[in-house]
């Protein structure tokens, strides 16, 4: 398709760039931005523009940050005895959002992945076990990754990384999700589920 | 949820704004670009700022253009005795893309939609209204906008609207679409498909 102005042509090219954005999305977003008001879109601009001058990484757990040290780091009030170890930023968000967690985190920056041509040297995982062997403080790490087949190769390697520190390694539960019917469960998770089954509390 | 970093909340509000995209979708969009060059982002920001700056219509058709008149208009090899009457510049788009049609354009920039609050006067009806009349070349407008409630009351109002004036009006055919089943085909669009038969030609 042939667009009218460079202008607009810039625009979409750039928004068709996104993951999941094709050009046909793309001209539909950048139109919709032309409708609104001037200074909408350029505030729009310089938020990106902002983002890539100020956004800093954590220099103890490397989740986004404003500071130096992030928020959580930074708390008294946080657990500092347990360190939460996952893939991104939106994983942290995520735990945070359970409101479950009061410790911190180890944000990795991606996981193992051949395929993608993701190796260990790739993530902080180096960074994590120098944290760990440093801060005598830290007793427990929790192993937050995604169950599948890279998540539980990167699990294996960061415990195997770490099974020379005093630590307690731990990982999250696996079974059946909450309000999934047992009859659509996948039959690896409900024969784990039964495998790991646990005291009836009534809760 | 709570995101990290100002910046990052900037940025993510400004994608979450845009239709269709969420602030899930908005933060994954971010995220993907703050592990991109920074130079391409500066880009990015650069492009929207740029198209609100310099973007302009063409003082005929209304379409998007870079000069004051478009390349469409401004093109001597175009018929410019037939203007087709679109809603807006994406259908400029998917009509050229056809390589079917070399009149000219007049976008109106949207349709006559009450409950959205959008009457004529807030389209480029009146224009097309002047345009014709002041312009003798133009002997057939054709309304090419969707077969939808929307679409046939704005068609309708223009055709009211040029009533008075020489010019041939028509409109698309309707029909069953290529390639689509029989059996799938709304009642309506069969009907009139019946209705509106016409000579085999054997194509």
């Amino acid at each position: 398709m042939e667009i009218p102005s460079i202008y607009l042509e810039h625009a979409v090219g750039h928004f068709a760039q996104l993951p999941g954005i094709g050009r046909k999305t793309a001209m539909r977003l950048v139109l919709h931005l032309l409708r609104r008001e001037a200074s909408d879109v350029e505030a729009f601009a310089t938020s990106l523009s902002d983002l890539v001058k100020n956004v800093r990484y954590c220099h103890v757990c490397h989740n986004i940050s404003d500071e130096d040290t992030c928020a959580i780091c930074a708390n008294p009030k946080r657990d500092h005895t347990t360190v939460c170890v996952v893939e991104n930023v939106q994983d942290v968000l995520a735990i945070e959002a359970t409101q479950q967690y009061t410790g911190t985190y180890h944000v990795l920056g991606g996981i193992i992945s051949p395929m993608d041509g993701i190796g260990p040297q790739d993530l902080e995982i180096q960074s994590l076990v120098t944290r760990v062997q440093s801060d005598a403080d830290i007793k427990e790490v929790i192993l937050a990754l995604s169950p599948t087949m890279e998540g539980d190769t990167t699990s294996f390697y960061i415990y195997r990384k770490l099974s020379g520190t005093p630590v307690t390694i731990t990982t999250l539960a696996r079974g059946v999700a909450q309000n999934d019917l047992l009859q659509y469960t996948d039959e690896l998770t409900l024969g784990r589920s039964i495998l790991d089954r646990r005291p009836f509390k009534g809760n």
